[in-house]
């Protein structure tokens, strides 16, 4: 096949797919605030919330976060988000994780003061995004009601997008959820004696 | 069991894990300029690799960007970007998707263009962290020499991090890379024919 034969056949298959694609996308009409959730024991899942949090800030629209495992708070975030100014709205709420405090009534104490902090945050009319960062560890260890927290989160304001993070997501929240990614470890760098660095792990 | 024995035994079984948790620690005592992948069908690659540039931007470190695929940039991170000053150099590289382009021996010679842009921007001394987004689609459609290119990721100052972001990350980028992270799709609000949105998508 020579060159122009090849190019043109490449041609071809490119405008069959953006035929495909062009469809694909017209198809989707319906705007509304999606729960999104983060889980899995890969890296990534807090990082792509805030990933997440600085594309709106790229459009100018507030934003709120919740924190609800205060050790896992990097201090490279928390410099960016007082930059935003009043545009993000964040709380470190909290214990550190349960091995650090080893007290349970005093890590439930710290989860309800944290949920109720973002069921503040949810009646906002103006957010456009929520982050609930580690929530799901507040869930797995039972420091909050999985029932409450799912029902709260359906019947918040439709246009407000919420995005949840931490390892093992219960099955309620996975249901509820119209966005949900499991980061996968495929390979991981404590594994190989590294320690933890500026600007990846905090 | 008593509420107090209850407390009681928590503490013991977290006093356990907070031993193993700090030896853990402890025992991590490299530190290197990681090569981390963000691969896999789910939402999140691109999403967590600007998260971790925003920590960076939280210790005012310097970082480069370079875009291999033109249509997957967003407006919401340029604008960001932006804003971020000198602190971050920024190329927007690459053609859009294959199927926009119609064209392979432009998308070839847009991806070469988008890596000798990344070789210079290796070459800096003051960079801590590159960001190499859709590398692993120009790889994929072999658009640039995946030999080569991990080479050279390989070769590179041993104090700088590397994000490679992309699909069908190929096996020798893996085997090379410190941290891999596969983003699976769990569940995907397009699926419900919910379009695209500013914030979340662009």
């Amino acid at each position: 096949m020579s060159d122009t034969e090849e190019a043109a056949r490449h041609r071809a298959k490119m405008e069959k797919r953006k035929a495909v694609q062009d469809a694909e996308v017209a198809s989707k009409t319906i705007e509304k605030g999606l729960l999104l959730v983060n889980t899995g024991p890969g890296k990534g899942k807090s990082t792509a919330a805030f990933g997440l949090l600085l594309r709106m800030q790229g459009h100018g629209r507030p934003c709120g976060v919740v924190q609800f495992i205060k050790g896992a708070w990097s201090t490279g975030e928390r410099h960016v988000l007082e930059g935003f100014g009043p545009l993000v709205e964040w709380h470190s709420m909290g214990e550190g994780f349960t091995w650090e405090t080893q007290d349970r009534a005093r890590d439930v104490a710290a989860a309800e003061a944290a949920w109720a902090k973002a069921l503040a945050l949810m009646a906002r009319e103006d957010l456009a995004l929520l982050v609930l960062d580690e929530l799901c560890i507040a869930l797995r260890y039972g420091y909050l009601d999985t029932d409450a927290v799912v029902a709260a989160l359906r019947a918040r304001r439709p246009s407000l997008h919420v995005v949840a993070t931490g390892r093992n997501a219960p099955p309620a929240l996975i249901e509820a959820a119209d966005l949900v990614t499991e980061m996968g470890l495929v390979k991981h760098h404590f594994a190989a004696g590294v320690k933890a660095q500026q600007g990846i792990e905090f």
